[in-house]
Parts: structure tokens; sequence; C-alpha cells
């Protein structure tokens, strides 16, 4: 078993997927991040009455998904058709579910958890004047379906 | 208690620190990602021939950390002085520890969890091929140093 | 009548274009920068010797095309299949056309209208230090053609 | 009088401001989008209930200041201190206005015109699917104060 | 005989290869860096036990291939099927080969050669406190093929 | 003798420069690009005319010059204060030579290279049309100033 991304004699490579077949893929991503009561309720307010911390934090969040290949190093450059990221207010955390699709050769699961990543620095960042102590967490593919390998589905559910 | 990425009706802003003194400044960051014996083995057994798993997620962190200011929406663009990144096979998982340091106005926080985000995504993708319920996680600061409103330590050590 | 951008609840997504079928398609727009008679001279002068100050402009306009979808945030990527910037030294103003081409799912006027942004911008930029009274206007779509919605051509020519 | 972004030969260069005092800056810039009634009052109806175009567009445009050494080839690149970004619905209108600043060797005209720009082609991106014909315009320098060459302000306020 | 990157009048534009035909594209490019004995021996040694400035060579001229499109000013953004990286330690000196696949209207070679001077210019980095006089050169196409335009090797084999 | 971006255990690092003075520090950097008469003419023929090869390879260059942080993993971003490129038609070459300057804790050899390989790699991307054998080479730091580690000049002068 070994790994892909890396040649016989174990150095890095972009691996070739020219003979692959274009098909239609999707994969949903999540991850949470665990804060004190004040920051969640400072950002629910805010929330209520502007929506900024996870307005922003949404559109951080696709933004970083077009960014993906630039940031991961043997990630295939390739055209998204679409990225929806939902934020919600839990029970001492905020959860992020991003999902994003795309017509290539290629999945897009690198896209979806890059996307839920930054949208969860993004909210650290805008809520760490009011607790230091906020921990990202639980980031992992939900769901991928569209490639040769076959559809996957956590067994955990979301 | 208001959030200080936000004006006082709620809009987003990158907040003024003009005023600031520019001091010598450090932050430590830490994350983890969970995968199964399988994957694990087969980047030990490339860092053992080649290193290259661990030293292609390096190389992502530490690029990553100088592009955190194009990700996150309201984190102030700064020179870095300083950046290293230490990953560590552990059972179980890999643990990803990064140092940032600056002489700014602002604080290197969100520099040090992209770095160590952007690592982790990156063993991520280059695993991904042999295991699909990787999860990331313990993404916390571990301590900064250097600025106006003191030193921070997590309870916890790494 | 909504905005496609958002959805039912309000939240912003990059809409997925999955579904539509990928046609050539082009979009010409236009825009203009009105100046003191002594900063276009300048800018003539430099014109008939070495046109540069046209010649940067037209570069940053033809580059920036590129950079498109990693500005405006709901923009999907695309491959560019061809780009060209026209400016022309007009009385008490340049003006600048551009016209961008893809076969693509969706369109290009995003891709015209900010090459046409950021070539003004750069023009602003080379005059500043003639004319601090410059302004940019006139940033419309001109016409385009390819797409599902039909073609359109703006009813005052340029 | 000459272009000093051009050399005596006429070719572009950045200029040298390495002799130049690091003092604090200000810029402000401002620019509207014209647009149908129908198009403003469905970007209205979203502010009211959630904000989205307005808060994508801020942070289109907080971004956009960051990139401008990327986008402008002979703007310097420099570190920001603060940027704000105010988006008024007028009538038939909205208008952007952008506050960047800095304490630097050079000024930051050119970023606030640049996030003025972004902000209000992000708003064109939202609701071209409602209006072809929305114009950007008034797109210009209202004031800057700190550098040496003294403060400006425009003489039609904004 | 012209040039296919600028109109008749001379101005700079990104040729349109809309009507050209998407075939499967490669390109092979080299470069080499001449070194002191006393560097070539420290990254050895290097490469012996880690090989880092090796594997962080190879990463970057990966990484800088996809950013091609936004280093060349008329350059094609398109997506990348392959790249892989070949650093060999030689006499005097360390080679680069890079091979780049697509499959696209246009050609790869632009993506293969700055693969291949991006990561001389790490090696550079990394080397420089220890000579600095290294040059770096024999930067050129080895072999094409896919285009319209027939395959092409270079008669000097590397 | 060891490597300084590598720590003893050969992991990368971006060394910390906290501790340095900043200074005003400059790098000269040079490079040619041989091509074919043809070649070489049609540049000629358009430099007369209009000078856009040169001009978009300058451009290029800058541009280039400012992302060298975000191209050579290891090398520190830092704000340049000016960046001028020449370029020169000699018997079967161009020359590209880059000035790069700024007030910071490290030199900007780095920045200066860069410029040079991308204003090249630029030329042969305008020309590759009509010569495919177009080799870059001599590539190399011409003089560096302002550092701790004392002036440099290249013995073999430009």
């Amino acid at each position: 078993m070994s790994l892909t991304h890396l040649d016989d004699k174990g150095a890095a490579r972009m691996v070739d997927v020219g003979a692959k077949t274009a098909t239609a893929r999707e994969a949903i991503a999540e991850g949470v991040i665990t804060m004190s009561a004040k920051a969640l309720t400072a950002i629910a307010a805010g929330a209520v009455a502007k929506g900024d911390v996870l307005a922003v934090a949404r559109v951080a969040g696709i933004m970083a998904a077009k960014q993906t290949a630039a940031l991961i190093p043997l990630c295939h450059p390739l055209p998204l058709s679409g990225v929806t990221l939902d934020l919600a207010l839990e029970t001492g955390q905020i959860r992020v579910t991003a999902s994003v699709r795309t017509t290539h050769q290629t999945g897009v699961e690198m896209e979806a958890l890059t996307a839920v990543s930054v949208a969860l620095l993004t909210v650290y960042d805008m809520a760490k004047a009011l607790d230091r102590t906020m921990t990202i967490g639980g980031v992992r593919l939900l769901a991928k379906s569209g490639g040769r390998s076959g559809d996957f589905r956590a067994e955990t559910p979301a």
C-alpha cells in the first residue's frame, strides 16, 4: 500500500489524472469551533442584528475553496461549478458545513475541507479578543460522490 | 462585550492598529490529524526513506503562514521574521506545531493557526487514497507573547 | 425577483452552474478615466515615445482578468481563451475597452469589467502625481454573447 | 512635467521611496454603482433581512485593499494598519466609501480606490442577473493626509 | 514574421485559442544551477539525511507550475493534469527537469519552464549563505507533444 | 558548514531574522535569453515601433519581484521600496538586469533574481512561436549591499 502522491523513489508529484474521465462530482465536509459562552453569545447577538461574523466567515470559506490548489501543493487546479457554506450556532460551538461541486477528472474533497478550515479560522480571528482557548476540530469529509473510486458517506452523520 | 472586528453598526472592518507599538511577538499553535494505522504506517515508511509527506506538509504550512492575510478577511498583512513547523508521528495521529515570529503592531496567532491547518490539510491530501475517515482536530493556540494584552499559555500543554 | 447569489435564507453562495452547457462566450466592457489636460498630455507624450503608461495598464488589465475569481467572492473560476484590451486617448479622458472570451458554463462579464477597472486604476496610479482629481466612470458592459440568457448589447454604444 | 513611474527613457519602474519618512497616512475614496429600481429593491430587501450583498461586497473590498500591490504593477507593497468600508443605499445607486490607513513611506490612495472598485464590482456580480445596464462611476479620491506632498481634500464633497 | 502576442498595432494581447482543439499535451523542460563544491556537498549531505533542499525545491516548482498564468502576463490559465519534477545532483551543479501535462487548447511549455526556474531559485535561496556566485542556466524546452504545431524534441538531449 | 534554512534535524524553516537590524539594502541581478536572429529581429522591430515585448517583460518582472515570498518557500515577506528592470537587445540575446531596494532585516537577492527570471520567461512566452530553442542562462547576482555579511560584487562584471 503506497501513497499516490509519491513516486517509487518517494519524491512528491502531482499525480497525472489525464486519463480519468471528467464526471460530475460533489464533496461535503464539516468542522466545528468550540468557544466560551461569552464569545458565542457575542457572535449570536451580531448574527441577530447583522450576521456579519457568519457572513464574513462564509465569504472567506467560499473564496478559500477557489485557492485550494494554490495552498495544497499536490492538489490539481480545477474549475468549481458551485460552492455553498452553512454556518450553524450550536451549544458551545459553531458548525461549518461546505458543499463543493465540479465536473472534472478529480474530486473536490480538498476544496470542501479547505473551505471549512478557512471559515473556521475566520471565526477564530473575529472572536479571538473574547476567547483565546477556542479549538477547531472535527474537520472531516462527510460525503463524496461521482468519482471512479465509488461514493463515500461518513458512518457517523453530522 | 463586543467583537472588535465589527463596528457599532455590526459591519466588518479591519481594526486600526496604527496606534499600537511594534514589539517582538511570537505565537505557537498546534493541531492533529487522526488516521488509520495503515495510512500512518505508509507515511512513516516514506518518512524513513525520504520524509516527503512531512516535508511537503511543512513547506505548505510555512507558505500558508505567508498567505494568512490573503485568506482571513480582517487579518492585517505583516512581515514575518521567522516560521518553523514541527511534524511528529504519534500513535494514531500526526501532530503539527507551528511557531511564528514578527516585530509588528499585531500578533501572529492567525499565522500560526493557518500554518497548522494547511499543513494538516496537506497530510490529508497526500493520504486520502488510503483513508477517507481522517479527522483534523485540536487546532488551537498554545502560547503567545509580546502583545499589549499580555502573554498567554494554554492550560493543557501540548 | 430575487438575487441568484443568495439562497432562500439570504446567505451568499457560488451558484451551481454544473447543469449549464459549455458554450463559446464573449463579453465586452468599457470605462473611462477623466483627467486634467496636463496629465493627459504627459501620458500622450510618453505614448508617442514609448507608450509605457498605456502598455503597463494594458498588461495590468489582462493579468487582472485572470484574477477575477480570486477578487470577486462569488465568481466562478474559469479558463479564459482570449483577452484583449484597447486604450484610447480622448479629449479629457482615456477610454479602456476589454474583450474577454471563454468556452465555459458561465459568462465572462466580470472578467471584462475587472480588466477595465484595474487598467483604469493603473493609469490613475501612474498619473496621480500630476492630478489628484482624476475620476473613473462609465464602467459598464457593452455587449455579451453566447449564454443561455441571450445576447446583450448596450443601447448607448461606446 | 513628467510621470514619476517612468524613467528618463520612458521605461516603467517602481519608484524608490527608500529615502522617504514613514509617517501615519490615510486615504479616503468613494464610488457609486447606478442600477434599476428593481435591482436596488432586491438588494435592499436582502439588506433588511440579512444584509448579505452589502456584507459580501464589504469583505471583497477589504480583501482587495490587501491585494493592491499584486494588481497595480508599480504600486509599493506595504502593511495596512486599518481598512473600513461603508456601503450606502441611495436613490438609484449604491455608494461605497473606503478609508485605509498605514504608517509607511508611501500613501494608500491606490488601496482605497482598489477597495472601492472591487466592492462595486462585487455588487455588480451579485445583481447582474437583474440588471445588465448597471454602471460604475464617480470612483475618486475624497481625501488624503500624512504624506510629504501635503493633505488633499476633494472640492466637491461626497 | 510577427509575434503572435502582439496585434497589428503592436499591442499586447492574450491570443484567442477558443477555436483550437483540446488535446492531451505534455512539455518537458530543464535547467541547472552551478555552485561551489562546498555548497553542493552541504546539499548532498542534507539530501542523504533528510533530502530537504531537494524536497523543498520540488514542492516550490510544482506549486509554481500552478501559478504560471498569474506570473506570465499573456499566458492562458489552464487546468494541469499532472506535474513531476526531478532534481539530480551532478558534478558542480544540480539539474532540474520538469514534466507537465494537460488536456487543453494550449501547450504547457511555460508551466514546465516556470516550474524549473522557481525550483532553481529555491535551491539558490537555500544555499546562498554558502555561495554567492551560483548561476542558473540552461533553462530550455526539452520536448513537447500534443499540439497542432507538431511535436518538438531538442537536438542536444539533456 | 551547514544550510541556514534547515534546522539541526534537516527540517526546512524560515530563519528568524527578528534580531537583525533593518538597514537599507540593494541587490542587482542579471540574466540573458539567447534566441535566433529571426526572433530577435521580430522583437527589435516591435521595440522600435511600440516596445511591447520589452515593456510586457519589464512589467512582469516588477510584479514578480513583489510575489517572491509567495513563490520561494523559505523567503521572508518584506516591503520593497523600489524596483527597476532594464532590458537590452544584444547580439543573439536579450539581457535583463534588475535592481531591487528595501529597508529591512533581510536582503533582496531573491527578489532581484526572481524579477530577472520571470522577465526572461515572459520574453520566452512571447517569442516561442518563432523559436523553440531559446535558452535562459547566466542568471546570477551582480552585486548586493547593506547587509551584515558585507557587500558583494561579482568578479566578472555584466
